[in-house]
């Protein structure tokens, strides 16, 4: 069985990475490129680089017609910015598709959460109640099957993998979690604007936005009290709700790729990188996509890879110790459309690296 | 009155910015080049973008004699590594000169710790006890007239000016003090080495080293320790000691520039952004070189300039509070050359600003 | 005398040097920066790489005001688009002002040709008759006392130096006259476009345009042949209108820089690489700002300076020789504002490098 | 079947994208690293980018024993430098195995030339005989059983799918062609050097190495006349000895990727754009590799692929056409590691684009 694929939304950065990683899928097709946009462009135009991979009238986008791309695909994948995706969500489900949303709609649990978060009232309340969460690493039994996955964030990806397994062994303390975070600038999209222009990000680094206020906070916290309310072997755990983190972005002049630093303190004093690292193995060591290391990660190591690389430190300073985690991926990939694909391995049933080594 | 600048160990990236510097400065001139290296270089062979700026006779390497350079200059810049200054500092001094070296060789204070951390003895502990620590912005009025300028570091440069008037309005707490810094390649030298090398470094970012073993640290809790046993007016001040610093460098694909982000504790729960900025704008309001700012800086702002930026954000997560301090500057200029330009400026009379606006 | 300095237009890139190059000028003061926008912008916002290096109230913008500008300021730089210089040039003119043209307008000589080559007709013909094409190294005697300077573009300044000499020695032929040209991204302007988004720009490189008719052919054209009507020495000299180029730019991933790779046909088949050096140095022997060279130029070593490197090869390949000549600028530099401040030096009577080294 | 491939010498960057292809390759399984390094690596080391991709005793390097390798190995890549190739090649052909290799040791017919260009006597002129220079868009015919391939230069590939086509329809006169090229870094190989130095590459454009003695200038030469004596249909076609080239290249600050900008004479002053695509697309319809584009190509359309793309114009100056041809391909693929990729599928009778779309 050929699993058939679509896109809905495939003209920005996240549309190219699927376009590339389904070409050189063995079990799966491009069967249907749809777009929004009035003059339907050929991806080959718009991504030069992936003409020749797939017959030219593949990469032709054609109109958003949910029953039209049911008749032809079994999966469809959404490229789209947030509120654009929730719009088309409901009618690609009643059409029959798996619908896996690589945009922000569906990945906060809380309709309310959301509207804090998005500035926008959610406005498909009903499917997000069903949606799934799609990192395999932290919740693959949900996924199989499932009909409507959200896909997680790029940050969020490395923040989770990097800070569960500690979470879990319960050797950190849970606020405030500091997260020191550098992306490369494919994750600001492909829509030119003033600090994006070449002349002006080239040999430039600096943190952005509202520090303390980036979307991807609060679906950090979510996931990581998620992993804390499942914890079940601890006499008094502390409550979900006292996990906080606060996340400090950072734009690298490169394209691709992002690393996370990571300040956490140890629940007791006498921690030891040896317990740090028994936790990373205990929870990776039958990962195919994590990669614990004694090396520190660096994001040319994951480029254009599904892999998200881990490495930790304990460090005393003063009379204090603070474990250093560092974790790395490639934001266009583990961190979006390379997550998407092993998504859809795990939903359709295929060995979970199907295309992706 | 026109100063005479001689350089020791030119051959560097601090020596080719101190060349650029003293090439454009009205009140100092470019007296004697001295290399240790049997081949004498011109220094228009070893960075052509210094020929015709100067005289090609000007920029032909002599040999290291102090006699003969003290003849000729009035002051010397040392661009040598470490260990290698303080070899030659001393009989520079007994030929009269004024030494200002950008080496680490009488940063610390403690020949102990010199050795601690350098892995080798101090050879000059006499100098050391006379050498002052030229952060002009912290330690302006022991500058003019010194015989011997210790060149900071360009990440305890940042992290000083970053950090110290939040100590000294006792606005922080003492440890830890969690710098997350990246800088850019020159700050690693000249020399290449394989994780220089091009196709390694460009398009990558990580963090490098022994984590929370860099040399800078020290560096940086000596300089805070000192901001911290000047403050009077406290009852019951922390001492010193309890002061600990954890140093996390990371390496960024361009040339120049260092950012440090940096995580600090506030005194007291209430602490407002306000409070944060009146302390650097004290401190800071008349410094022609430190630019308190209220966006986000960037390296590329400060780029082949003497300037540190610097801004801070009061965040709340959970129940707590962090103040995060950001502050950039140029690790080549304001990290090394330039604040050697300006110490020189200061130890001679003259303007702060002299050749570096 | 110190001389006043208006900008016009000063929010894209040659603003931004033009006002970094006055505020290290000693024989120059900024005076007055004028822009058309309606919300009048203080420069240290536009580029808060300025701020802190002139006093704030310095660059703020006014409105665009000749007789204002011409109260406070003796000559005022447009770093206007073109079309819209030629809109302010007469009033700048009749209110006593000199002005130096950064844009396109007043460098063709002919209105017919700036016609045909820039869609649109010239609107200043008159002031067109008195511009003077402000490119010293082979114009020199033209500048002092002149009123309207036409400053050359950066590709047309490259090539000129690169190629008026061998004309001038009558060792080349004069058609075709390949030059392939490679350029950094802020010769595209300051406006963002997808072609120039950071992804789609950072490690890339290819040519661009439609190839032979990029708008700087004929302005090189123009130079070359106006050298070869100078020449008086020969029996049968070819008419100038004998000679073509054909120019081809590329996109290099860097944010400054010009080389041209330019291949000639020699008119004599035993020419020797020594006759060519011999014609460089006697064209360039006492300029300041071209560097004949024997090493290849790179993009590199005329970063932020106002120097041309120059370099030649004569090859042989089977029964022909061809001369290859290599030249770099910056084209924000020698290739647009330093170029004008050096124009300024000229008219005023300063020493031509004055600020510029 | 699944062909069973060895490399000897996989340190390099070629042995690191070698690793990358075969590691997606349906058709191929990596069975043998060797090393000549005393201390065997393992390549997980050496490239942390292949961790995870293959199991890690895969990736553990064996010393280089042409009889061990034969056992596990159908065919062998050789990631060697010159001279250091063949000395193993005979060992190697007389195990038994099928070789592909990637150094220049094989690429040029004669061992005189070999000798003259590479400044050493060819020390195998007996295999040399009997060497296919895998170029398959030109030679496919040869490669099918050929026991020893000699992959092609990454510069000549370019040239060579750029010119031959205008040389086969006689469009071109053939001397000079001029060659004006620039690569990555990675072309220059993984050791460290001065000038490879981040800062020293980075933000710099130049040509470098003796203009006209570029070692691939003689190998692009040789394919071009192999073309021309291939001609049988003009009645007087000129000698191949009459092909001259002039080929110039420069250092892109880029990791990956080819650019050539290439000047050429039409035979016939009506030349129309229409007839040298003809004479492209005659040559590249059924070519899958080969994208004949009508925009101009970008080192970044081709990044990480196998494709080679070409456009060209006709562009008039003065009374003289000439043809710009433009020919992008990535020097790490199409020209190496993905190049032999293609040979292997040709030799052993898989689909050509197998593990490379």
């Amino acid at each position: 069985m050929t699993i058939r694929a679509a896109i809905v939304g495939p003209t920005g950065y996240t549309g190219y990475h699927l376009i590339k990683l389904l070409a050189q899928h063995p079990g799966a097709d491009l069967a249907y490129l749809a777009s929004h946009r009035d003059a339907l462009p050929n991806m080959a135009e718009v991504f030069p680089s992936l003409l020749g991979r797939l017959p030219e009238r593949k990469l032709q986008c054609r109109p958003i017609d949910p029953k039209a791309i049911a008749r032809e695909a079994d999966v469809v994948f959404l490229g789209l910015p947030h509120r654009a995706a929730m719009a088309y969500v409901p009618g690609l489900l009643d059409a029959g598709l798996t619908v896996i949303d690589l945009s922000a709609d569906y990945r906060l649990a809380s309709a309310e959460l959301y509207h804090k978060v998005y500035d926008h009232p959610h406005e498909d309340p009903g499917n997000l109640d069903h949606a799934i969460y799609g990192l395999p690493e932290l919740f693959r039994k949900y996924i199989p099957g499932a009909k409507l996955i959200a896909n997680p964030g790029c940050y969020p990806t490395t923040a989770a993998i990097a800070i569960a397994p500690l979470l879990h062994a319960q050797l950190i303390k849970t606020s405030p979690i500091l997260i020191n975070a550098a992306s490369g600038v494919t994750g600001a999209g492909k829509t030119p604007a003033p600090h994006l222009h070449f002349p002006e990000q080239n040999e430039a680094y600096g943190a952005y936005g509202k520090i303390g206020g980036h979307r991807h906070q609060p679906e950090i916290e979510q996931t990581l009290r998620t992993v804390m309310g499942s914890i079940q072997d601890a006499a008094q755990p502390p409550t979900p709700e006292a996990l906080s983190v606060l996340f400090v972005p950072h734009l690298l002049p490169i394209d691709q790729g992002i690393l996370e630093t990571i300040y956490l303190q140890p629940t007791q004093e006498d921690i030891t990188e040896e317990a740090v690292f028994d936790a990373f193995e205990e929870a990776y060591d039958d990962e195919p996509f994590v990669r614990v290391r004694t090396e520190l990660p660096n994001v040319k190591h994951v480029r254009d890879t599904n892999f998200c690389d881990v490495t930790a430190r304990v460090v005393t300073t003063g009379n204090t110790k603070t474990i250093v985690v560092f974790a790395a991926l490639d934001n266009m990939v583990k961190g979006a459309s390379g997550q998407a694909i092993q998504n859809m391995n795990l939903v359709f049933g295929l060995d979970e690296t199907t295309g992706l080594l």
